[in-house]
């Protein structure tokens, strides 16, 4: 029925506005900086997600999230769905609630984490059978269920079941693949336009492009989507193992053909330079865990580069982890404090690691956005590009 | 040198002022109220001191600590010399500077971890020899090093070297070990006279009373440390396995000898009820891992008794975990979330709940103190004593 939203009377109105500002120099190509209205605030764009996946970011209290800039944090259906369950999740009046964030959340639709996590049983039309990395319980997602999950789950974001094809995969598997993804993303669409949310605020819905490495069938994938008339658009199945320029090549086909006005999603990417690639070919939103699963082994993000915290090197360095960082852990500690914390296995040096890895990836989209805003988005990175390989300290 | 402290020109004075208040009606007891003022600013008391054994206070930043009205924590000579070592310390300007943290600190002398975690080589008149917990490296402690390692770390109040008797333990060793001790004693206030800051900010130094469950060998010991005239004194040796009423007793004897113008400091005690019983005996200050180590086993504190966190009747309880409790963690988190984030392995779990459990204990410290001075300790007790055996969550 799509068309047809508009027509049923929801609490709110389920219409946003996705305001875009592309730079006004050509050779500016094509970064993007937008503005995403949502019931819970706006999201300017570029933006980097947070993640986390069950309901808490790994060691970064939400209080935290807000005071370095995190606009949008992301949960995961899968994980949500086994635990707490999403009778909880409706108990507590939808996720926000449940884990004490206000601000806009994605939550993914599981479908990466069902061929990733669970032991797979079997995936058909109807769906995907799975049973739980918890407890060995058995399960069915189907396109239409995922949206009532995240329909539970209230999130601001909810994302189609999708297949995510693994590198390498061959081209007849990656075109039935991503032909059975998008007939789930029209079952998914239908659902959501059948379904209203629970708590009185509207859900936006992003379909995903498949296709593996090859450009012809992510071309029909984006197409065919945009036909479906999305609320905004991912890119799935990139991040996986394909050489870094397969997946920038891929990447710009798929922005090419994705709508202007529609926002862009780039799954499970990636690290500094990845990102700054990425916003060069035209995407809008990103999420990884590498700031926090990085920061939790002791690698920390700086502006010249990446530090091994456990480095012989930082046990007498009393300057902070990066001198032009203003959060918290930079503000306060030393790298020689951030290294005994890790020598001693103190849980303060992954809640300081984490905290500092995450006020970094923020502060890089932020700083994204206003160069393509003052038209300097190409020198900027260039510029960035190489001060992020100058200090890379080797493990001891 | 007793008494010659004052003549030295140190950079600021080394008197400080302990204000203490009585209550004035009879039926109080001996429970004190009192500002024990401190070149880092003033100590309320009675006072709970969080510990932060290797220079972090595990799973809770400093600002948060703050943010609780914690008034000063516990660092620990015998972790801190070993990693990061008296000499990154002094780089650092400190441990104040090293850790982030303005307020007091007060730094066990090491003799406790010595004869507890390290693998011990012999007691001697000299001091006591020991294998690192860590690398098995041979280390000796005399009551002269450890006044200079704490000196290096430049604590607000510094601990002397002692024996710390296990229970049981035969009266002969309880004897001979308190006059060791003694004798430790006073070389340490006499290497503390010897010597000076090293940051320009004065340090106290309390002596530690021992002698086991003997009343006699106690009353020995308070009274031979108070000939010695130290800054404070601490009751240890207590805690180890004794009877409770054993403690409250041998507590009780030892704060009828102390006097009444300097603190009284409970080593490593205890449960809520433990802390409400020596403070109507006459004690001042508290340190336990009780709150953080709990907090990280599920246990949490609250005004009506101890609850399982992992209970499944707290699944769908979305009230917070004390609701007169005004902490980050109860004002923006339930049950259900904390619930969640424990069977989920989350390191937000341990945040939250050494949080919450820290905020409880300085909590009724601070409460304790106000009943106090409001002359209705008593009463307040009694009330606090039948609420705690409220609210017990059995394990599922």
């Amino acid at each position: 029925m799509p068309g047809e939203a508009g027509s049923i009377d929801f609490p709110r109105s389920f219409g946003y506005l996705f305001i875009l500002r592309f730079s006004l120099i050509p050779r500016e190509g094509r970064a993007r900086a937008g503005v995403l209205e949502t019931d819970r605030g706006e999201i300017k764009t570029p933006v980097f997600m947070p993640v986390g996946t069950q309901g808490a970011v790994k060691a970064v209290e939400p209080r935290e999230l807000e005071e370095i800039g995190a606009q949008i944090i992301l949960g995961n259906t899968y994980h949500l769905y086994l635990r707490p369950g999403t009778e909880i999740a409706e108990k507590a009046g939808g996720l926000h609630s449940f884990i004490g964030w206000d601000r806009p959340i994605l939550t993914d639709s599981g479908g990466f984490q069902v061929f990733s996590l669970s032991s797979l049983r079997g995936i058909s039309e109807e769906g995907v059978e799975f049973r739980s990395h918890l407890d060995g319980s058995l399960h069915l997602f189907t396109p239409e269920k995922v949206i009532d999950f995240q329909r539970s789950l209230g999130s601001d974001i909810m994302m189609v079941l999708d297949e995510c094809t693994p590198f390498p995969c061959d081209e007849r598997y990656a075109l039935e693949s991503h032909l059975l993804t998008l007939r789930w993303a029209e079952r998914g669409r239908n659902q959501k336009e059948k379904t209203r949310p629970l708590y009185g605020r509207s859900q936006l819905l992003f379909g995903i492009v498949q296709g593996s490495t090859y450009g012809q069938i992510r071309e029909q994938s984006a197409q065919a989507l945009v036909g479906l008339d999305f609320d905004g658009y991912a890119i799935g199945g990139l991040s996986v193992g394909e050489p870094v320029d397969v997946m920038y090549s891929i990447t710009e086909l798929c922005t090419d053909i994705l709508p202007s006005d529609k926002l862009r999603y780039l799954m499970g990417v990636g690290t500094p330079e990845n990102i700054l690639e990425s916003i060069e070919r035209g995407v809008d939103m990103f999420d990884c865990v590498l700031p926090t699963r990085n920061g939790r082994n002791a690698t920390l993000f700086t502006r010249n580069g990446k530090l091994n915290m456990r480095n012989a090197s930082h046990a007498d360095d009393f300057s902070p982890v990066d001198s032009e960082c203003e959060c918290y852990t930079c503000r306060n500690f030393t790298r020689s404090y951030l290294r005994h914390l890790f020598r001693a296995g103190e849980i303060m040096a992954l809640q300081l690691a984490s905290l500092h890895n995450l006020s970094f990836y923020v502060w890089l989209t932020r700083e994204a956005r206003d160069a393509i805003l003052d038209d300097s988005f190409a020198m900027w990175k260039k510029e960035q590009l190489s001060r992020l390989s100058t200090e890379i300290t080797e493990p001891i």
